[in-house]
């Protein structure tokens, strides 16, 4: 039973539930069940199906095919989410850090400038390359990459960096043009002590 | 008959032909019998097929559904690159704008500086808003849609502004972290006078 | 009983309670009783009690003598710390504005772009100046002082939006410097729905 | 005998000498007998006594309880105010680093550019990080209080170095947003080769 | 026989022919000799003889007296223009570049992004210099000249470099005032395959 | 009598005064007797007497024939280079701001932050345009030439307004380049009453 945010972002109307065909339909419903709500980016994406479907595909992706662990990638899109300003993804994207890293206030950290994170120097190295991708692309040489495989990461996990990296710098802005706001349960996701006490 | 170029990238191996899922050789054939030859791009995401994937249907999504003609699609592609400095970009989709505008100079004055390029009023604000949203993305507002609504866009195109403009965020971080390199055709494709003639 | 926390930063010591000279911990004492916690940035500040004082001194007389309530002086706070990427009074003042704005998602929507908060016109005009002061002073102009005049602000409301604006630029950058680390207590405090519900 | 000059600032008035409350009063009374002329800035924070009191006591702390000498705070001031653009601090504080260093040239090369300036590497080292945490507080790392202790600042050194930097990140704001304005006298104050004699 | 192009820029009027001063005429004479057509910059600067002069004379001495060879002349000048986004210089500089280098995408790559340019370690030391002098000037340090000689730049060839800098610096912005505009033959001068093949 | 100060820059040699062609111990006679010294730009610039011509000549065009008056054309310069953080011009054309516009603050005004200089309004639409050209040109428009024209300047004032606006963008990076160095009497020159006086 799939119910959309009216508000979900305000500057694009959010289609009725009957109206979604029956793939969105499906895939917002298999996302309900996992999270116990429907994140308004299904919401707010479903305004154009086709440009629904490739988004979520890329994200997909970019999750299931990946030599990074789900921790890292939650890292990257909130730091770079933080450097662009991002709201929904900020908090969206937050969440999924407090969960994914066992830890309550990472995100927080990431949103407000990587550089005084508690994470490892490998991961410090992972998220330079992340925000200089982000913030002067053109500053981006070889020497980058010589480092990401200094810290020890593969091949494929550079490109995977570059690739979440890049998506995300899509979809802040797709979120910040139509103004997404993000779900309340998003905020206060994975604060509590419980989260933290199986580290 | 595919051939990928080895050169299409300098900083991740091109895979060889044999070695490409039958889905992406058939995606390759289609481009290669359109286009004369193989972008550099298909050779370059071929390195990760999942992704090669995932970036095409996005790009065909929004050039197969789209409220914008495919001139103002390009030009967007090309005033984006030109300020995120992309060279791939730049050249690739500068032959597009120059023969989808059948124009032979546009591409240099978008890659430049749009706000010089010989265009519509209109497109102006159009481009105006795809570089404020690519450059500065906390700073859109409500302004900025009111003003695209002013001179005419609908609300979808809207969307499709926005969405063309991020994806070529993304699209431009790929191809500059790989360092993907334009196939030679694409630099000198469009600027005969041929093209222009039929204005 | 006053417990200073040795983590409260990363690059100075923080001092111990028997130490302190009698008025800080005076100060410190009176803090805690009413925060239920010693918030790390008087654990901080303890280093040398000369700036102790002065920093506490000019933070009170922001909010004592002020013609601005205090909710928009922590919204000013936490836009002036979002635009700076200071973790500490991101976190710190971001629970003070869930607090007294009784909003659980607004600091959220401070850190990340104020351009995006949901708040009235005359408080948008606030942010605009306190944001403008702190990223790119030499552009303000008379004209940022007589828009503030128009959507009510008294010349005396005005210096305080400068103030308290020009005093966080000073206190984000101590804070930064010396790697100041929120208490866990202001992560979490003012998401519940308690605080929303008497709105 | 108080006087305050009415165009100390233009966008705030000067309260009467009369209106003072008697520590203002006799703090300002000090300072002009000090200075041989009430230095401008005393009569625009007068405006508000509250402010006008923490201001001074602050400012006050950072130059008498302090491991750097009187010339590196002063430096460091100026050097902050040329890379924020405020006119009241460069020349008002260069004045004050014409007769600290005993030099007439110095605080034009601080106000133009910290770089060229004539100065020992340790303290171009100082100047290194009072800037960056100027124009990207956010840039600061480890590193940076590491290259402070190599060329042999003691940790209270670096402390006070970014307490002047950030004070006057607030001194700088305010200055600009009141439009304060140097007194003429600050001008030209050791610019005479009696000053330079005695080097 | 002289012909300007009354299209040479659009925001100041191209003066007639018979109005040319005889020295003025007689260097677009030679120039069109040379070129088989007159760039639009000599119309564009005809509109004040006295400036004409100056420029002209000055862009002689930087060609005609230098320790460069003309390729890396013309590869500061499109570098420059590239991150100034100069629409005339980067065409008609742009082509100077694929005749001078005999390389059809040279120009390409420098106007995007030299940095992702095929050229030499010495020459991308060269224009790592030209860039940092023309984006930000006052972080250049003894160092960047340090850098120039070790890679085998003499001394006079590092005021070349910074020369050419400085000159473009000035032109674009005259060019980008003016809205000047290249000639359609800059477009594609240079672009064939005989350019190419004696390499 | 020419004297030339080996100190005029620290990065290239000031060559022996007996070696000085001709025709630029002339020019450089004929300064030092308008001036009662010799300003070290020429001492710089006989580095390379190929340069040193095209330079003065272009500034002497500058200066000698121009719809700006000669106090304009130094505010522009001294705008300019205190946006470009230029030692040199600050100081040896802040002289020239004193002197031509008989105001012993105005210099240190225009160094520091041109939007709270003493001037009209006409002049403060010259600088904008003058520091807009400066620090990012491509954002220049048609918008820019119609304000110019509305405070009344003349076309052909408003094509000095950008060659003074570029040549000094050329000069800044000339002199930071080569570090050049005011001479001793520019930092004092037209600071006394008397200039004032006869205002």
């Amino acid at each position: 039973m799939v119910e959309l945010d009216d508000d979900a972002m305000t500057r694009f109307p959010v289609p009725d539930e009957d109206e979604l065909p029956a793939d969105l339909r499906e895939r917002i419903e298999e996302e309900t069940e996992r999270s116990g709500f429907t994140p308004n980016v299904f919401a707010a994406f479903a305004y154009k199906p086709s440009h629904f479907r490739a988004f979520f595909d890329y994200h997909d992706a970019l999750v299931d095919d990946t030599a990074l662990d789900r921790e890292e990638v939650e890292m990257i899109v909130v730091a770079v989410s933080g450097v662009n300003h991002c709201y929904y993804c900020n908090v969206a994207h937050g969440a999924l850090v407090r969960i994914y890293a066992k830890d309550p206030t990472l995100a927080d950290q990431l949103v407000a400038n990587y550089r005084q994170a508690d994470i490892s120097e490998k991961r410090m190295a992972m998220l330079d390359v992340a925000v200089k991708l982000t913030e002067s692309p053109r500053e981006v040489t070889e020497d980058d990459l010589d480092r990401l495989a200094e810290v020890g990461y593969s091949e494929e996990a550079m490109w995977d960096i570059a690739s979440v990296t890049a998506f995300f710098n899509l979809s802040n802005r797709m979120a910040m043009f139509a103004d997404m706001r993000p779900n309340d349960e998003f905020h206060s996701l994975g604060r509590t002590q419980n989260v933290d006490s199986d580290k």
